[in-house]
């Protein structure tokens, strides 16, 4: 039987192997909805990866991803734009519901977070011609500002729409946000920020985990819904008055879960979506 | 020779022993400012660590800490007003510029942050009378929102002024922000937040230390200024120019500098206060 709603991002059961051997372990519990990771598509190759998405019936609820746009070198910059215009050719071609974006975070070397932030907007106004063009919407995802140094200097949905008014004034979109509960649950500023992507129809994914406590690692120490701080359900209430209705996508970067079979994780992802999301 | 404008924390020292062996360390350094902990004046009895504050000349940038308000039980909240008035009677014997006050996280078994938020303010109003009445101002440290949940539910510059706001609408005074570059360099309001802090003559103290990349402890891996990516000049010059002119405090909580003798240490920070901050 499937699942509506829930999607299952290719971070959470790599443990599974290939990006074919993970849709079969999702399929196996039920679960059409997925977003992988670049590097899975290309080790499979992207016409394969498109032959196993339409043949499935799958949704991706986005592409992982593109983004990392700050440089001290103008031809480093520029390599980035060109990547990501690659990332946003291959989410067209897997008809992912957007290009979830990391948009980087301070050059080596450099302490001007500014300059970073300035160079992540220069990034953006770049590639978003070519993201309309080919209709992948570009995910901003607003980092938790532990991640500010290494991967993101965009940290809040506040100023990830800041962002978006500037790109986007007029609101033909073509960019939004992809908001996990993980990197935001904490913001005083939440409710009003959803509520405001929703206004501004800049709700394009919606990822969930949990906030453990202690969080022994900064980086892979996330969550399983519900063993956490996080409130789930009082975050979906507001995601959806907001107007999203899309999948909620799991995420968990974790070294505990990434220790465990695939189908054990999907068997508790499922259990858990529907008791604590 | 005294080093002006130079604080240490005494978390930063604390392998060097007790109260007074710290304050000793401190004084072979040329330093004169110092900010302990309440167990450390405790251990060696609040009678004889006033006495060498004041055989010695120092100032006191703080007495860490109060606050850690948040409860699920009444009688533990008021458990908690009591201990912090305690805390407030210690820092006025000591002739402290501030209590720092971390003001606690979500209570053990709760996921509504709003509700720890409330409770903060209204632990904080409970105290400030007493505060005020001792001559000792509060110092609401917003803690880096990856404390959130299990030390700081207050994170960010902007939402602790409006705090300040709320409890004392006439700028009476008596409560104030201590400002640490790791909690907050990463804010893009940060510019912002500190100016209006200053116009409201909240800023009551300014800690220093660094942000490495990566950082491998969410705890214990706080850098030397000059280590990380924190521009500190930028951040001193903010904060001058909002008006606050008292001593860098440096706090240093770090496995790595913990196990390294107390005068290489003090070495290094003045030596780094000199060249870096």
């Amino acid at each position: 039987m499937a699942i509506e709603g829930l999607s299952i991002n290719f971070a959470t059961i790599r443990q599974a192997g290939d990006f074919g051997a993970m849709v079969e372990a999702c399929l196996r519990h039920g679960i059409t909805s997925v977003s992988p990771w670049r590097e899975q598509i290309a080790a499979i190759g992207l016409a394969e990866a498109r032959r196993i998405v339409r043949a499935n019936g799958l949704r991706l609820t986005g592409l992982c991803r593109g983004g990392f746009f700050p440089a001290l070198r103008a031809s480093d910059r520029a390599a980035a734009i060109d990547e990501n215009r690659r990332a946003i050719d291959e989410a067209a071609e897997l008809g992912a519901d957007c290009l979830v974006l990391v948009v980087g975070g301070l050059p080596a070397g450099s302490r001007d977070i500014a300059a970073a932030r300035q160079m992540v907007e220069e990034g953006l106004s770049e590639i978003l011609p070519h993201a309309r063009a080919a209709g992948v919407p570009l995910g901003i995802e607003p980092l938790h500002p532990a991640y500010a140094a290494d991967r993101a200097c965009v940290n809040l949905i506040g100023q990830s729409l800041d962002l978006c008014d500037r790109l986007d004034p007029d609101h033909a979109g073509g960019i939004g946000l992809a908001i996990d509960v993980y990197h935001v649950w904490w913001d005083p500023s939440l409710a009003a920020g959803i509520a405001r992507a929703g206004r501004e129809g800049r709700i394009l994914a919606h990822h969930i985990c949990d906030w453990l406590v202690p969080t022994r690692d900064p980086l892979n120490d996330r969550g399983m819904m519900g063993d956490g701080v996080i409130d789930l359900k009082a975050f979906r209430h507001m995601i959806e008055a907001a107007g999203f209705h899309g999948p909620q996508e799991v995420e968990i970067f974790s070294h505990d879960w990434g220790a465990r079979p695939a189908d054990a994780v999907l068997a508790t992802i499922v259990d858990r979506f529907r008791t604590v999301c």
